[in-house]
This record gives C-alpha cells, sequence and structure tokens, in this order.
C-alpha cells in the first residue's frame, strides 16, 4: 500500500511492501532511489541491487511527464 | 537532456543520455520501467540492469507524492 513513512526525519514513501522512493543529500549529492529491498536473516529490511538512483534533473523529468504517462496508463485500459 | 522520444509509437522520455522511463503493456501487463541503457559494441542500446519496473500503481505513488519530494529537494538547497 502506499503510505508514508513513520518517522518525519525518513524522506520516503512505500511504494509497495518492499519498495521505496526516498530523498538523500549527502554533502550537497542529491540522489532520488527508486529501489526494491529485502530481508535479512534477522528480518532487516535491506536494499536490493534492483532499483535506481536519479539526479533531481532525472526526476524532475519524470515528474513534468506525469500527466502523458497516466495517458499512456488510460489509453491502454 | 529531457527530450521526448522521436517515434510516435514509442511510450518513453529521456531523463538523460542513456536513462528513459518508458512503458509498456504486455498482454495485459503493464510496467512504467526506470532504466539505464549501455551500448554494445554495435552501438546499440541495450538495458542495463540498473533499472526498475513498476506497477501502475507504485507509479501513481510517485506522482501522488511528486509535491513532497519537490519539498524536500527544496528544502536542502
Amino acid at each position: 500500500s502506499s503510505s508514508s513513512s513513520s518517522s518525519t526525519n525518513d524522506k520516503s514513501f512505500n511504494l509497495s511492501d518492499k519498495r521505496k522512493i526516498s530523498y538523500s543529500n549527502f554533502k550537497g549529492l542529491e540522489r532520488i532511489d527508486i529501489r526494491e529491498f529485502f530481508e535479512d536473516k534477522s528480518g532487516e529490511l535491506k536494499p536490493s541491487s534492483k532499483g535506481i538512483s536519479l539526479t533531481r534533473e532525472q526526476f524532475m523529468v519524470i515528474l513534468e511527464n506525469g500527466d502523458t504517462i497516466k495517458d499512456w496508463i488510460k489509453e491502454s485500459k
């Protein structure tokens, strides 16, 4: 489901049970990461290799074209 | 740059030189794929393992939270 994160400092949203979009800024290096996680032996969620880390500019292209992509989804119903 | 695809049938946008977001519907299996490509020996662009294929629902969570993510980006300026 699409609930937001429980922590107020954690800049992320759940896309599904084990998928997240998260924002990070490490010493000015901004990344918007869309990634699948897996449970390790201790039950902790760890990032998998399935995903991609976008720059601010790349992420903005997605948002700017959101309506077009929504149209593609509608057309194919 | 963020130019749209040249082909009218190709439902994709370039996020960068070698990154794309693309929509596909194969026998009702819809996917929104955000992926990095690489050039093979013949110069053809091939999908790399770097990326993630989202369902319609997962993609909609991103769009629905676009304003919040934009706020995160602005805050950290």
